[in-house]
């Protein structure tokens, strides 16, 4: 079956690299994902990669527009980022990337940048776009749980400011890689682990230190269970993240995007200090995200 | 030239082996370091280890004491940990290794535990014992930085209480494994950039989350310097550590054992708060710590 798209979205992150072919009516035609991230590619292995992926779907020569790490200093062409506040996406930002193959044009989104504090998101501002066409006038704050969690300010259609937390790659470094693997090996989960964890992390957020060598402790003295262990390291440093993020939550409206199970698990702990979080499936943010520049890009060709 | 010890020196980590050959007045004869640390080895490892570095010290059977990971479950016999509170060390719970070679007679220190909250140390009671060696009659604190940093309440002779913090384990992830390396690369430090952020961690130790990935955003759009990335991270989490640890230096009399860096930087991260910190060499502590148990195994033999 041949797929003619009538444009290519692109989530091109670190670690990979996922396109959908589009209809035009934004219905999702065919769907295409490999492990080629940034990460794995020197500038000169992101076309090829590509075409590896989409080239089946280039015979109208449909446009592409991509967003995540791509557009990094790093990446296949650098978007340069754009400063809060603003809109989450700018059509007129796009920037071609440079390609040989006359099929291909790939238009790449820009991340945003703050300026003070400083922080920096790529990928995030396209959920964001989309998380605002999906809810249209939406007034508060966006959480984007997952390996660098986001809190995002919005007010009128703008990001007002943001905060990014390293709480998911710090569970991946403790769980797999420190001394703490030992105790965590397996599957399972221990959901009244998770909440004391949470609560006790929100009350005493500065003793997270002392509290992360007790899971190896407890587990070598007192019979701490993998799975307990786990939710109890999951719940720490996402009670640590919620305490420092608190102006984000307190009193607001919440809505996450993210990953299905890492999603409830955020829900499960705001709900606990009586936040009623709403929830955005991650991949339907990128894809509305992605579509709200298409038709510039039609026009740009 | 033959080197005929009245006994040997071991402190066997996870990470390395090392052995002194001491003579009968307490002077080191030889040293003798390899990286055959317990993480290398499976428990058939340990002996031909041990005789590959120590072998040529063997001649007149002179006994060993050995204290570290190599009296924990995956070590080379399990030397069961003594519960606080209660002195550090005590000769009648050493264990002997089995050996094979008839010129090896190899006892063990335990470590200790404390049941609540949960902790351990293996190692770091030997220092302890040597410490209060050193200082006859000390009472107050004890802080032994490092991958594990341990803070001991001491009193009578005795281990009152203890807490292990994660500091030098999450510094060497965050700075070599996670998304942070790319702007530490190289050597350097910012002493200011370090005060700063001591201080800043102490006043706020719940932000420490927000903080990590800030180095990464100003190395981005602000360029921050890899030293100050470095030091500033050193900073995050000493202070963190410190302010967990209030209860154990506020008001109290404090020496630090550690290696020689990360001890200043203690130091000055304490000096800053009105502690004025003594300072001991490791090592120091571990041959005198680890000589207050061998009259035991002559006598043992």
């Amino acid at each position: 079956m041949t797929v003619t798209p009538a444009w290519i979205a692109v989530d091109w992150g670190t670690s990979n690299l996922r396109a959908w072919a589009m209809g035009p009516d934004g219905r999702v035609l065919a769907e295409a994902t490999s492990d080629e991230g940034m990460g794995k590619l020197s500038r000169e292995g992101f076309e090829p990669a590509l075409l590896r992926l989409v080239g089946p779907w280039l015979a109208d020569r449909p446009p592409v527009v991509a967003c995540g790490m791509v557009g990094s200093r790093q990446g296949w062409c650098e978007a340069p980022y754009r400063t809060v506040p603003c809109t989450p996406l700018d059509r007129g930002a796009l920037v071609l990337a440079p390609a040989t193959d006359a099929r291909l044009k790939v238009w790449i989104a820009p991340g945003l940048k703050q300026t003070s504090p400083a922080d920096v998101m790529r990928g995030e501002e396209t959920q964001i776009a989309g998380a605002l066409r999906l809810l249209p006038g939406y007034d508060g704050v966006l959480c984007l749980p997952g390996t660098h969690s986001k809190w995002v300010h919005i007010s009128a259609g703008e990001v007002v400011s943001f905060q990014t937390y390293m709480t998911g790659e710090m569970f991946a470094l403790l769980s797999e890689a420190s001394v703490l693997r030992h105790g965590m090996q397996g599957a399972g989960w221990d959901e009244a682990a998770f909440d004391a964890a949470v609560s006790d992390a929100l009350s005493r957020p500065e003793r997270l230190g002392a509290r992360l060598f007790s899971l190896r402790a407890e587990g070598l003295i007192a019979g701490l269970s993998p799975q307990a262990a786990r939710a109890r390291l999951s719940g720490l440093l996402i009670g640590t993240e919620l305490a420092a993020a608190r102006p984000y939550w307190l009193g607001q409206r919440v809505t996450l995007i993210g990953a299905e199970t890492l999603s409830a698990a955020y829900a499960r702990a705001l709900a606990a200090q009586g936040v009623a979080a709403q929830r955005l499936n991650a991949t339907d943010c990128t894809l509305a995200g992605l579509a709200s520049l298409s038709p510039m890009t039609e026009g740009a060709r």
